[in-house]
């Protein structure tokens, strides 16, 4: 495999695909969620390929469920395709417009970001789900995806080059890595000369690999190690009702809670009332010492990793704090920047939460789970940034630009 | 020195005034302001420590001139903190605010990016000149400039924090780094619990060596290989005039001139035109062959490094090209992203040239000089961004900034 070749095409690609119309774009789209359902067969035959060397391999049914592609999935990357055409064009924004004294005018436009690398992991639909969010907001894109899914990510990705084709876009806008070592992905992070920007999608590992070993510009997403603080004012049944959601409804998430943090006043109250719910789900607790004391020697004890790890488990870390000045201070110290929620009914706490803590997301009584560009009313989203360059939080296509000036003048000189 | 100590303090400084408001950001400016001239006798003192041990270092005299600082120098400083008195405050931008059908309020809010470090060069006056728009926009500074300016530079420091703290304000919201070996830079580059953002202001090598070794996410500025391509239909003296303002008005740089490219079926008219203009000021021009045959053997010949590297000095690249594609070709292969012109009337060319070429700045009939915060009438900038996440061009106050997402509820959970 020639990284440089392959980053040089996508780059010739992106200049195509980075001046063309958002009809020609969606155009593209619609090819590509036809062909996704027209050629179902010859997906389902590469994943399971892949799904055979997996059990072979001794993959776990949780891991093989994430590999598997089935009718219903191949159907919702097709949607997913489809529903950007009705998202505005991201390219068509004008963020300024000015007529200098000396005549220069200068218009501030957005642009696309050129060519965008992704590395994730196991599960093939994100090579669909991102690709199409590169196309509509004009990007070229490479995507190295797991070894895992390497059948599956091929034959999407040579599906969606013949529909750009059909679209009268060049295929090399998508480009899937067939080389899924990792010394692929070091050459992909230090691709600068073609690559504007890598977005690494997956666990913390790969995250800091990336930020290791990128030269390329990159942008964080995904690692979130929520808390909730439960003030000495809060609705106790409405505390216990959003940490249960933001725990169980979906523990393998970055917006996932990981931590509670409760306020001594009312621990003796709400832990009991908190650990009844979680019991519905056997979410295992590990407290710290006052924690513990309230709630029995069944509850294991905290240790450092816990504070400072996601779990993405049925698991909870739960702290005893004396009021919001040591919950704010633990979140300074432990928060991913990712979402961080106050339960609280005492609205000078909730401003002053909301002020002082540092997170993509801030939450006042509700759950963390909500850190998502659905949820926001964003539309769909590439990854949630915990960085705070560029973009933060969810990222749907308008984080997919940049954006250039336009200097048109008559000779004016400086 | 205790680079973990020095971030753990400006993280927490940053936290202070962060939440600060607009009047006391710019009570700090005040001081810096009426400090740097109260304190000026120190500030000479130090500064001329520094010249006498560069003079014995056998620095060169527009090197020493440079690293000197006078009467008006400080004065400039100065000012720089003043202006920005009366710049909008950056953290008061709401750039989204909606209510969800669950009744979630989403409040997308301007705060700022943390802590800040920039790694610098020569410059003393780039202290101060940094550190007032960090200020201003809400973060907390790190700086790192070059051996030769330590005394000056630690002295602007010391002046810098005092003002801050009669400002009510913590000291530590500027940091000067009293280390300026190269240790200090890496272990800099690599403090991404500490620091948000790295911004090196300075040559080729300095963005290279942050680009290679920061762990931090980092804003690439300030390489500028800028070209100009003269059209067929260019008024022939406008272009003349373009390239000699572009090219000597300042060639030391970034957005000066550093290639000519010119239509071949004007090269034989406008080259002897450009050539006569551009020899009052001694330009050395390097040529390609066909530049070279009209012109003459008194035309250096250029070799691949003239086409890819920065002169910033009085020697300009000349190449004779067939036509826009061409030109555009080179460009894309040689642009370092920074401001690019044509001097054209064809409207159709102009529109051409500024939808594909891919760089922050894109002119029509006007010097690549005008890529500039104040030229464009956006006030001081931090530096020329020649990357495209974040920022584009020239940086001001507000990209210093990020955002995050408040989220009000009354118990909602997903």
């Amino acid at each position: 495999m020639d990284i440089r070749a392959i980053g040089a095409a996508a780059k010739a690609a992106s200049r195509i695909i980075g001046t063309s119309s958002n009809e020609t774009r969606n155009a593209a789209l619609r090819a590509i969620a036809a062909a996704l359902e027209e050629r179902k067969a010859e997906i389902f035959a590469a994943n399971e390929a892949d799904l055979a060397a997996a059990r072979e391999n001794g993959m776990s049914a949780a891991m093989l469920d994430r590999l598997a592609l089935n009718e219903s999935r191949v159907k919702l990357m097709a949607q997913g395709a489809l529903e950007l055409l009705g998202v505005p064009d991201p390219l068509d924004r004008v963020f300024d417009e000015r007529v200098r004294p000396n005549g220069l005018k200068i218009t501030k436009k957005a642009v696309p970001l050129g060519v965008i690398a992704i590395i994730y992991e196991a599960r093939p639909n994100v090579t669909v789900d991102a690709a199409v969010l590169c196309l509509k907001s004009g990007n070229a894109v490479i995507l190295k995806g797991g070894k895992e899914a390497i059948n599956s990510n091929l034959k999407l990705g040579e599906i969606m080059r013949a529909a750009l084709e059909s679209a009268g876009l060049p295929a090399d806008c998508v480009t899937v890595l067939p080389d899924t070592s990792r010394e692929a992905a070091t050459a992909l992070m230090t691709l600068n000369e073609f690559v504007d920007v890598l977005i690494p999608r997956g666990g913390a590992g790969l995250i800091s690999a990336v930020v290791k070993n990128a030269t390329v510009p990159t942008i964080e997403t995904g690692t979130g190690n929520c808390h909730a603080f439960v003030d000495a004012s809060a609705d106790l049944d409405m505390a216990a009702d959003i940490i249960f959601n933001a725990k169980t409804s979906r523990p393998s998430v970055c917006n996932a809670l990981e931590t509670a943090l409760v306020h001594a006043d009312v621990a003796e109250k709400f832990l009991p009332l908190m650990k009844s719910k979680l019991d519905e789900k056997n979410v295992e607790l590990r407290g710290c010492e006052r924690a513990r004391a309230i709630l029995g020697g069944c509850v294991k004890p905290a240790v450092e990793s816990d504070w400072a790890n996601e779990f993405l488990d049925y698991i909870l870390a739960v702290k005893v704090v004396g009021g919001i000045d040591e919950a704010l201070a633990h979140i300074a110290r432990y928060s991913t920047g990712h979402s961080e929620a106050i339960i609280t009914e005492n609205a000078e706490n909730a401003a002053r939460f909301l002020r002082e803590v540092d997170a993509a997301a801030v939450y006042v009584n509700a759950s963390t789970r909500f850190t998502d560009g659905g949820e926001f009313g964003y539309g769909a989203e590439i990854g949630i940034s915990t960085q705070k360059l560029h973009a933060r939080g969810p990222m749907g296509v308008d984080c997919l630009t940049t954006y250039k000036y336009l200097i048109e003048g008559d000779g004016q000189v400086r």
